[in-house]
């Protein structure tokens, strides 16, 4: 199954490809000790994934005071209100907890429409916007 | 803002509780250099999250090869094959990768019914069963 794994990593190609380029380093590059846990963000009208983003105990406590999807920006290593310099925030309705209570769900609403800072034609598209085929394993806008 | 999160491990009684105690721990536990991402499980009917695993490239491969729910078990540091033991695997149907191709949405359906070894009343639940009420931050189940 021949996949283009070992391609240096380049986040503006990434994101335009149609290249299968997982990168699975992410969590290898979190500072030692990150206390960190993933939230799957759902749109809570059309149920859509919109992106899996991290947590820690202070972008939880801040998410929830402000009802705002916040997280904590592992690259940058500081709270990710998202949408604040856009203005594309989005407002927090529900958290759902799983049973080990190490990952969340953030039932959430677009405030403005903007979800993801990739679009097609204009067309504002959550963060999972290319599919895998699953038999030639290309990827394609949904 | 008051949150149990200094207390013990204790997964069985994490699960039953409506005490809310995160544990930000999983992923400062994964062993150095672990290449995994993190995969939103989704039910491909009714589109609630199920779970949040994790895969590398060789789980990656294996899903796609037998088209069912396959992942890397962080915890026992090999190929977990979802349901393998109970039977209660799941098919997968497509698999959805974010901007930065660093996390994934897997849809999937249940092969036999049930999802999540908890359950309420013998009824099968997906692994987000408890919401968290947002101003006494207490689980409960949905």
């Amino acid at each position: 199954m021949p996949m283009k794994l070992d391609m240096p990593y380049d986040a503006s190609s990434i994101e335009g490809t149609n290249d299968l380029r997982l990168d699975f380093t992410k969590l290898a590059k979190l500072p030692e000790g990150s206390l960190v846990i993933p939230v799957a963000v759902q749109n809570a009208i059309t149920q859509e994934v919109i992106l899996i983003a991290y947590t820690n105990q202070l972008a939880f406590e801040e998410s929830i005071r402000q009802r705002k999807a916040i997280f904590w920006s592992t690259s940058r290593n500081k709270l990710w209100f998202k949408g604040e310099e856009s203005g594309h925030t989005f407002t927090l309705h529900a958290i759902y907890v799983n049973c080990e209570q190490n990952s969340l769900v953030y039932q959430v609403t677009p405030d403005k429409g903007n979800i993801c800072h990739t679009s097609i034609d204009n067309v504002p598209n959550n963060c999972f916007y290319r599919a895998l085929d699953l038999d030639k394993l290309t990827l394609s806008m949904k």
